[in-house]
């Protein structure tokens, strides 16, 4: 049995999930930074979260407890296993959709952190049938697609546009497939990488891209030249390693340094 | 005859309506925080104004003198009748619009809080025959339709395009309906909700989705795939408790705390 | 022979044009302010003036010394004559386009404020056949319908763009003939009022109103539901008194205090 | 042999090339401004390098280490030769674009400061087929044409999009030609100028020009009367002695002056 499965169906046999090893203090603070940056850079605005997969325990997560990314402290962090159940919350609110991210994390192995967002230059893309696609090289990520989850195929006519089930999240990581970003119709995105620092990066170009590739396709009446896919395979490699430089510069700025 | 008729009756009797029971102090510094979140989140400008029906007597209602919201404080806070005639002015100058909330809460019941407001993204849409529709869950109390308030209708060419009297304020009172935002041709919109935390967060999300459903059009040309009602009844339901979070975040933002 | 031609042709008549009694400090003082607001509210940049006709002397005018708006001090403001010539110059670096102002204080005795700037939303309508028009209440100053300067008609193909000489400046004054506003092709606008704060506020809502008018004409597919000319009289009319709530606010704003 | 040559030729002798005399310490100064601008005025966010030709050497140039441009300090300014070696690199991480630098500095004698960013408003231009033209006179300096420079034709298809070495170099330095701007597809631009003042001024009007276009574009359907090429020459004559107006400002806002 593989290593990962071990803890995994432990938690599921089990109603209150054992906490494992405490997280690595330096991964917490990372988190609490990421919300605060997401927020600056605009990718969430009250509502939205980040989490990061467990360094000891690859069968949980963390996640705030349910309020503002900008507001959070390193205390708000809670451990969740992979069914969506809190470790720790002493009675805290959890945010509904904690689902994405531990159908997430189940269903990929490679991905260590998630951000979920409104991202609102996103919106539109998942209301209509236009594909996101990379219009420049600081988004190659989205070389592999950025696949729309739409929740009436999951859910049905009148849900309320909430992935709040262990289900409804597993129809979404289905969605996600292989690719770094899957849009939700009616209401925003999700994000993953294997790493936080990356991910971050990758919530902020996906908006970005968003918005450029809008305006590109208004100007060019729809011909717009996007990155091949050898293209975007390359670049996103030569990214990945650099995405420290941003981060340094968007924590000063969130954490009130500049 | 009903308890809310009867001080209605009693002010239109009067001339000078009598001044109710003091207002709970924590409705009037919640009113004083709406309007500058109002103003921080972009929703108001030097114009617009947010009204709360009084706690003690639904007959009455709260409304700052006529200013700028991102100036008002406690002392600038009136209250008002359902005439729109001021209990205590003490000849401060007050907002030529006031009939819009008279108007609104004498017809509504339900409504416990009204913004009005020149909001950006939204005189797009009163000017042109698109219709404001819910994109995204955030914004699915525009389920219910947004009505446009023509009021050359109800004024005839020439008025100054203000709700300055009862007749007007009524004529818009009739356009809104039962719904939670009626735009205003050539002006602006009104927003109302039971509570003054869920009418600004339905100001600020109402901006928020005409700007992203302009975009969708654009991008989408024409073809967007909104909330159905049955979406949309859902996701306000479950939107409307959380409001508070974002509340939270809004004023630490809007009172120099972030 | 009227007032105000008397001290005209006096000023025409010497080369070294005679100051007038000083201006009223609070005009000046009025006038810093103008600078810093018109640049805190994105109106103009590094580049950009904003003048006042003289107080007691009609036939001269206030204009700041060639800089940024936003650094201006009462220090730096100049006294002008009708034909573009410095009172008080004492070597400082002059506007290249300060005959913009002469010529229209010239042509407009009932104009006592002027706003040049490149104001970025109102340049695609002075580059394209798409007339300015008020689409609410708050540009209702646009009814009278904003010309556009074609440089090339007056100065031919080849001028550097700017009304630099009195010649150039008179054309101006007859593109914009009694109107609020006109537009200056490839090149910004010029606004103009019966005073300081007056023109402030037409300069921030001609701005406002060329973005939402763009944003309208395309979702509405260039069927855009204006305001009568009647409705723009009477709106114009009651907003004119009222400007001195929105200049409050930015007044504050601009200097420091919010 | 012209001077030039020389040390550009003793350059490419030597492995390590000799550091020049120190350039002037104002200049490494107003590199460091430069940077700090740049992403004030939001034209470079985490990535994106700004360079100026050495003043005692010309086939040398200034540049910071690998960094974000809004962090970078004096003691971050590293010096390169035309090949693209650092002089004084000390292992530090050296941006492997510098070779944009390196081409363009040997290729144009005429040039002494050099932008490369991934100027948001810009992008859309270099993915279509829509030409980058100036609007208004501010970007007059687009008047020569802003060639786009396309990667896949000089590296082929799978590139990173990265300007990674002295051929792609030479290759984006033989696009730009003579002009003041080139866009690269996929990517961003590179903008030149022969002060440091003044490429900091053409790159933010390049973004804003691109901005103003892309919206007159949309609402004149296509039809906008740019600037002609004897009117592009005429104003950006003028406007280059004035960048000093623009620096001054930005200058102030960048270092938190205001």
């Amino acid at each position: 049995m593989p290593k990962l499965v071990v803890p995994l169906v432990a938690a599921m046999l089990f109603a209150l999930p054992a906490r494992a090893e405490p997280a690595d203090r330096a991964l917490i603070e990372d988190l609490v930074v990421a919300n605060h940056i997401l927020y600056a850079e605009g990718v969430v605005d009250g509502f939205g979260h980040v989490s990061a997969r467990h360094d000891k325990d690859p069968s949980h997560f963390l996640l705030a407890r349910s309020m503002a990314p900008a507001l959070v402290t390193a205390e708000d962090i809670l451990e969740f296993d992979l069914v969506g159940n809190a470790v720790d919350a002493n009675g805290r609110a959890l945010y509904f959709e904690r689902f994405i991210h531990s159908a997430i994390y189940k269903a990929r192995p490679d991905v260590k952190a998630i951000v979920h967002s409104h991202s609102p230059s996103v919106i539109p893309f998942g209301a209509t049938a236009v594909a996101l696609r990379p219009i420049y090289h600081m988004s190659a990520f989205l070389g592999g697609g950025a696949p729309v989850f739409e929740i009436r195929d999951a859910g049905g006519d009148g849900t309320d546009m909430l992935v709040r089930n262990p289900q409804l999240g597993e129809a979404l990581a289905a969605s996600l497939g292989g690719a770094a970003v899957a849009l939700m119709r009616g209401h925003g995105d999700v994000v993953v990488a294997d790493s936080l620092k990356l991910v971050v990066f990758r919530a902020i170009y996906t908006e970005l891209n968003a918005k450029l590739e809008g305006e590109a396709l208004l100007i060019g009446q729809g011909r717009v030249n996007f990155l091949t896919d050898k293209e975007a395979v390359a670049a996103a490699a030569t990214n990945s390693p650099l995405v420290g430089r941003a981060w340094d510069l968007w924590k000063l700025k969130a954490m009130g340094g500049r």
